[in-house]
């Protein structure tokens, strides 16, 4: 998975709008795609992320890809999912 | 997304090892490919089926792509993952 970076968003505790305008504030900074990273429960909130995402930007941005992995904490394997998603120059 | 069929295990309340043990009951009906599909809170849980079976299966199974989506409930965007996996031939 990918190292993080300034591009690279870690959905947490904070409201899905707030990461969406993360997102959409990195595309204004002149990055060409984000990266939404959620991990454990926040894998779904992840997916909301790019959801609403899509639905702000509609065809502004389209996904490049998603990757799935885990990591060990303990002894239990926690998800981890990574979206990647591209602005559109229209 | 896909429409269900018999190769696509929907992740939902039991626990994770039953829907990996249908994964593989699925490749022995003869099936190349399986299709892990989770909505909503079961997202991550699908990604804990996708990776409890590849440390199961390790190289025998290998991962074709990962699809995103959501759909609407009411006002709300429910998240969609959809974990398409392939059966390696040794």
């Amino acid at each position: 998975m990918s190292i993080p970076d300034e591009n690279v968003i870690v959905v947490g505790k904070k409201p899905v709008a707030d990461y969406v305008l993360t997102a959409i504030l990195v595309f204004n900074e002149g990055y060409d795609e984000v990266i939404i990273r959620g991990q454990g429960a926040n894998v779904a909130k992840a997916v909301d992320v790019y959801n609403a995402l899509v639905a702000r930007l509609q065809d502004g941005v389209e996904l490049v890809d998603v990757k799935i992995d885990s990591f060990e904490r303990g002894r239990r394997l926690v998800p981890v999912i990574e979206i990647r998603v591209r602005r559109r120059i229209a």
